[in-house]
């Protein structure tokens, strides 16, 4: 079946010229990371692997991307009262920084018991942190009273145009430095990085498979395709934290009609791809990063015929060094 | 004190034309590493920081620039009969890459009882290893006998002109793609990449300083420049395990005469900002790398008025995972 060209499809949360537009917006503040190659890694998976390189990206992972664009089209009235999220991964970091940058406060709501290590990133990067209990719905009312007594806007982590706009980039970057590239390996947790990626990639080029990795223990992207409704997040959960979350309203249609195919991994093959990037590569890969990785040299992959060069997304390296699924 | 161009200094074991040549040789066999920033570690030092990531060379170190001129610059009937060292770190992995490239036998000497990671390693790159008792007299006795009887050829880890005109390529891709340093700061060991380095960056840019980092428990380079002869290793060692060895009659007139200070750096520091360049940076830079990034980071560079733009070279990344000195 040839891949049908997202320009041609009923419109989406962002579109190649939203995903242009951010480039040329977030270009001055971002790092642009480098694409990186690995003979040991090509051998493999049996082709030519091409690792983008998210986890150089400033806060370590690409979602500063997402959260610079949001960010830089507030106007000056609306950044002025700040930015508001309740997540606690890298969105909550990737947020914090933007706005710093910008000179505008960041409220970053964040369960009590969220690792310090976390609350320490946050703060580090200029955020304020405001603690609230460790339920869903703690969190969603307290950034309601954030967002009231500030007037600030809320930038969540994935389900927004802005942000998902922003996560584009990186295909843009990719296909610059490397257009003949056949498929783009990404991992899935709400789909902003996946979704933005593949509007960008099908756009430019029609022909190019985009392909979503994804644990078995957090499949819900791939059941969802299947089923055509959002499944909600799966139990036990994964070592990779940053592919827990379901896929949101924006970003699901985009992994329904553009995405070619999600493959799973087990957790043994997150951790040992984790640990194979940080020995053979020198690159602190952080286990979401690892998914997409083992997906490139899986099974799976080996048996493609078609696909001579293939990029990676390397998607952030936050790892708490003390606590390594490995060694 | 205006330091002096190498030009005008009695010729040292390479050249800028020597560097220049070697780096035309390479190019098609080495990655090009990309020059990195941390707004985090800019912060630290009080100025504009550029890593070069030599650990993201082909082996995990700028060893294997040195190693593939050596081998690229045999003629043919020379590297039929293949290359032989006694060394057994980075080196030993970068010669074996070096030589597999070229199609010719690799013979490493390596006392039995040498790491396996690091016997694993130089046979994965298609190396042979020849073992021997662990004394510096067993290794010199049978790599003598495995050059007479294969009739190859000797390529030292440092002390060799065409293995320093490899690592000054750095300085070259350094100086192409940040004119503006002010300083280049390199780890010293046995002085074969501070060498090529200082040759190279002075040739170019006489104003440039050349920094050495080295350990406090091997601060042989740092002693000989004030005694003015070559020093032997020091004991207790160091944990950056790359930088225990002594200069050589080669690299000791350029450390002598080109390299502008040596700053020693304790343990403790060292272990502290290959941490800090783990968890921020997200490479996973090895011991010797870190004396590098401590120097830069260091009290004597934050007293340095004149230094806007400082080079840092990140050597190498080959860790073994299961023995950090930290978590």
């Amino acid at each position: 079946m040839t891949p049908t060209p997202a320009a041609e499809i009923a419109p989406y949360a962002a579109n190649i010229d939203a995903i242009r537009a951010a480039r040329r917006r977030i270009d001055p503040f971002i790092h642009r990371t480098p694409l990186l190659t690995s003979a040991t890694l090509d051998a493999m998976s049996g082709r030519r692997l091409w690792f983008k390189c998210e986890l150089l990206q400033r806060t370590g992972s690409f979602k500063f991307r997402g959260a610079t664009n949001a960010v830089r089209m507030l106007d000056d009235a609306q950044a002025a009262r700040g930015v508001v999220t309740h997540s606690s991964g890298n969105h909550a970091q990737a947020l914090a920084l933007a706005a710093n940058m910008r000179g505008i406060p960041a409220h970053v709501v964040m369960p009590t018991n969220s690792a310090e290590i976390k609350k320490a990133a946050v703060r580090g990067y200029g955020g304020r942190i405001v603690e609230c209990e460790a339920t869903l719905e703690a969190r969603e009312s307290t950034a309601a009273r954030v967002l009231a007594e500030t007037g600030g806007t809320m930038v969540p982590p994935y389900n927004h145009p802005n942000v998902i706009a922003g996560q584009g980039t990186i295909a843009l970057e990719l296909l610059d430095e490397c257009p003949q590239l056949d498929a783009i390996v990404v991992p899935v947790g709400g789909g902003g990085l996946i979704s933005g990626i593949a509007l960008a990639a099908k756009a430019l080029k029609p022909s190019i498979r985009i392909i979503g990795a994804e644990p078995e223990l957090a499949g819900d992207a791939a059941l969802s395709k299947r089923t055509g409704m959002i499944e909600p997040p799966m139990k036990p959960v994964t070592i990779a934290d940053g592919l827990r979350t379901a896929l949101g309203p924006l970003t699901f249609p985009v992994v329904r009609d553009l995405v070619d195919e999600i493959v799973l991994v087990s957790e043994a093959d997150i951790a040992a791809h984790m640990r194979l990037v940080w020995e053979r590569m020198k690159l602190t890969i952080e286990p979401s990063a690892a998914v997409g990785v083992a997906v490139a040299c899986s099974d799976w992959m080996r048996k493609q015929k078609d696909r001579a060069d293939v990029g990676v997304v390397l998607c952030g390296g936050n790892v708490d060094l003390a606590n390594l699924p490995f060694a």
